[in-house]
């Protein structure tokens, strides 16, 4: 014997959500349908509604139901800091870090040109247009700590780079979701301080792993030596 | 930052799927809502379908988009044998493992009192009515092994016992899903030659732990030497 069709369809399309698979799909269906078949109407409700009502901030391009987000409308943000990064659910991951004020830029993925991912489906242009004759000064990319992630954010910092358009610009990279933002911002504040490479390569070497509160944890954020730039102040 | 209304309740509503917890729901969330909206889209139909065509057999109580399931109007099933178990899931998985080509009755849970699950709220009735006038002259009853499973086979035992129903009584222990049922057969047709309680003791010691094809594994099933009854032919 076989599921109906229906439990069938069902369990296909549980499996559509990240990290399910056929066992888990089947485990869920059965549970909804034998115990819980309010609990399938609500998600089946909530799944419309979210479809229907979430859409994209006009300026950053984090997830919104309104066209500027919370974060875009927020006159206490610090205009002239602005982090790229690579999801809205990164945006999610720094603001509960705490500590950063700055604000976004949400790219769509990575550049991936095997998968025909170039600078148009990311976003880049979207990026230059935000920053075109805007307050901010800095830029700090904060893409994934993968090759494509680091590409980006390469490609990114050469771009701006090129069009005089920051004084810095510093890759963060996140490990996983919870490391307080502070030892960044410490960072951030001696690299400012110091106007030539060979004086950031000395500040750098203050930033021991022992100084990132949950280093060896497997929820710590990391910060790359990596950096770019030098154009004096834009 | 917190997330939007409509995100906050679609992550509340996937909450609702059984293992998933609030980090999983964000992450199902906002994967569904960026990257995979026709996903999110066909899950939302597919449960709304399955709600509404989804329904239970009208004799054996399993999961059943007909009034009559698969099984119960299946012909080439032997009407003599009926395995009572705790729910949907484990017809399937009785079903899987093959081998048992009796027929179903699905009880709605086990016994709890303490929950207001007594004997009508499990559908013992039902059973009892199945049961009547039917040719049915064995029962198995596959109840799950936790003591409240254990008390519900326990109960039904003793009440089939008291209407000398049937003449064998075994209870199979599920502890997962794949053991081949052949084992508790051939135990089965031992039980069935033996007349009286002391036989059984010793037809069960032949049954060893090494004689179930993947007693160690976790996906193994295993017997449990728990019996009941007699009462001569019935």
């Amino acid at each position: 014997m076989s599921f109906s069709p229906l439990i069938r369809q069902m369990i296909e399309a549980l499996r559509g959500l990240p990290g399910v698979g056929p066992k888990t799909a089947q485990r869920m269906a059965l549970h909804l349908l034998e115990r819980d078949r309010a609990a399938a109407a609500h998600l089946s409700r909530a799944l419309d509604q979210a479809i229907a009502g979430v859409g994209y901030c006009r300026r950053c391009r984090t997830l919104s139901e309104t066209e500027l987000c919370e974060i875009c409308t927020d006159e206490r943000r610090d205009a002239s800091l602005l982090c790229v990064l690579q999801s809205p659910a990164d945006v999610w991951a720094v603001e509960q870090a705490g500590g950063f004020n700055g604000r976004y830029f949400v790219l769509k993925g990575h550049l991936s040109p095997i998968d025909g991912m170039g600078p148009d489906e990311i976003g880049v242009p979207a990026l230059v247009d935000c920053l075109e004759g805007s307050e901010v000064t800095e830029v700090i990319l904060a893409t994934n700590p993968t090759v494509e992630g680091e590409a980006t954010a390469h490609y990114i910092a050469s771009l701006l780079h090129a069009a005089s358009r920051c004084r810095v610009l510093l890759t963060v990279y996140r490990w996983v979701v919870s490391w307080n933002i502070s030892t960044a911002a410490r960072w951030r504040m001696r690299w400012q301080a110091a106007p030539r490479y060979s004086d950031l390569s000395a500040a750098w070497q203050g930033v021991q792993p022992a100084s990132v509160p949950c280093w060896k944890s497997r929820t710590a954020w990391c910060i790359s030596a990596s950096l770019f730039i030098t154009k004096g102040p834009y």
